[in-house]
């Protein structure tokens, strides 16, 4: 069975499992998770045991030829077209996702006696199967190699929109299709913004040096943050980056299948904390990778995902002092039966 | 006054006009338009004469910095502080868009009583201003330039992808960011699928050649369609290209300032119709470019859309002779008052 034939079974059986009988399915990264076909502008309907796609005219021969396994049809309304296929196959609890789904077409799907069920293909694409993980460990190494690369050439004057085009150039160079997000670059005081967009600042002799970045290699995106002092580091630099690199190796430390996400939160923020900067830590702990920069799970205080073998996430605790410097230090990891595995090394 | 803050008056005039007391604006892009800023994961509420933005504390500092014409905070629950804020100034008519909004949202807006209304900042953004028709000149011509380099490096053996991907590699070179959407390069038969995905298919001699492309320049998305047969055209090919660029020429001639989108579709469609291929043309005529490579006013036989001038859009007539060939010609243009500039030259 081809790797999206399965996917597309798995979601039949998830669907199963949660006492639907079928689900819509409209946002194209899903679709294509699905059947292996990006299109946009179209309609999947997923039942137990079926799939049926609702599309333009133009798109349906290609569809066809490209996604046999999909019963494919080019109706006059789409939204009228799922409602008949629900009817005519009895498909009393049909639902569809509330958090992707935009109003105008979730209203109709309401309106039409449609469920709401948020997260039922986020959770099938959290956990990744071999072509999945091979993806996500080179785009990971790309971006750990294009950091041993950029960094010694990162000199006083140069600025941060400088570095980060550099960066995006490196791991192009090395394979990648793009970057997986807007790279921050963050100099000085800039790094103490977690979501800085780089600036023509340039850099000075004794500055913190913050650089969160990423590339997508065969759809799948890395995330990775490194964070040094370009000179001779004060006290505060040395304690803060000791504090950041004990707080996210006890994270790392709790990442294993059957831990709740939120016990790496909590293990991250509890040494930051317990060193006396707590409040300077004011994001989460990390995030799922994958085709997405930012998917499911989440790890944060209120998490009520349990980690999955197979999942891949990011831990990146910070420390962030206004005015002066940030620390965030950031690996993205492949959760595993007994531990983790670091991916951007 | 900064553009970004033209903008936002201009939204204010229009929330007024509509008779509406304030927007909610939740998408990204709509909120960098307004704000000049790029930041995932917040919220905005435009009245008519103020706005607010409602985010995570890690994104206010910047924000603050960068957008100061906009108040921002940094509340517990950025649902709840939107209606906060939507009572303590009595916007009675606030409305959202239902076409973008998620269903998650949109649900909470409704049931908070605000209005569905479809289309403002989309409708703002239709029309571009000088720096934006730069960008948009620069993305086209870098689109047509790379047609004419590659051309002569199209020959026997060199597959669809390796095309795709050339193309993508000389219009960076040329400055694009990147590609505005999947380059479609269609050999032969495949030329006849109007959304092609391009595939390892090598070119035959005497085989028709379609390549549907654009790029990003300064964040603005260029869309051309260039068809020619490789090898010497059979009487069939040179028919029907005869027939779409007399199409597009006549679509070209409606488009000014004042005409019904509607009518530049007609226009296309009644020749290719008179010349008995009307059921061939499968797809509207074109459709707004800008910050999306599809975005408003459409084209087609239901377009309500009357054009202004500043608008930018592709006339793209096509035939599709199924297992044969397909033949688009595609022109992004800039509306003016007595006509159109063709910006893809």
């Amino acid at each position: 069975m081809n790797t999206n034939k399965k996917r597309l079974s798995d979601l039949q059986r998830l669907i199963k499992k949660e006492k639907l009988d079928a689900l819509v399915v409209s946002r194209p990264l899903e679709q294509e998770f699905l059947t292996g076909f990006r299109m946009d502008g179209y309609v999947m309907l997923v039942s137990g045991t079926e799939a049926w796609a609702f599309m333009p005219k133009m798109l349906l021969e290609q569809f066809r030829s490209r996604v046999p396994f999909v019963s494919a049809s080019s109706p006059d309304n789409t939204l009228e077209a799922v409602l008949s296929k629900v009817r005519e196959k009895r498909l009393r609890r049909t639902a569809f996702e509330p958090g992707t789904e935009t109003y105008l077409r979730g209203s109709f799907w309401k309106k039409s006696g449609f469920i709401e069920r948020g997260g039922l293909t986020a959770s099938l694409r959290s956990v990744k199967e071999g072509s999945e993980i091979s993806a996500l460990r080179r785009a990971c190494r790309i971006a750990a190699r294009a950091f041993r690369l950029i960094k010694p050439r990162i000199k006083s004057g140069r600025t941060e929109i400088s570095v980060s085009r550099e960066l995006n150039d490196l791991m192009q160079a090395m394979g990648a299709s793009g970057p997986s997000f807007n790279l921050i670059v963050g100099f000085g005081p800039d790094s103490a913004l977690p979501h800085h967009v780089s600036s023509d600042r340039p850099l000075k002799k004794n500055s913190a040096v913050l650089l969160d970045f990423g590339c997508v290699y065969g759809g799948y995106c890395s995330d990775i943050t490194r964070t040094y002092f370009y000179g001779r580091p004060d006290e505060e630099f040395k304690r803060v980056y000791s504090v950041v690199e004990r707080a996210q190796k006890a994270g790392l430390n709790k990442v294993r299948a059957g831990t709740p996400a939120s016990e790496v939160d909590k293990a991250c923020r509890d040494h930051i904390a317990a060193a006396g900067f707590g409040q300077h830590f004011i994001h989460g702990t990390g995030h799922g990778v994958g085709l997405e920069i930012h998917e499911a799970p989440t790890l944060n205080t209120k998490s009520k995902e349990v980690l999955r073998a197979g999942m891949a996430v990011t831990v990146e605790p910070g420390i962030y002092l206004h005015g002066k410097f940030g620390v965030r230090i950031e690996d993205s990891v492949l959760v595993k039966k007994n531990g983790c595995e670091i991916l951007t090394r």
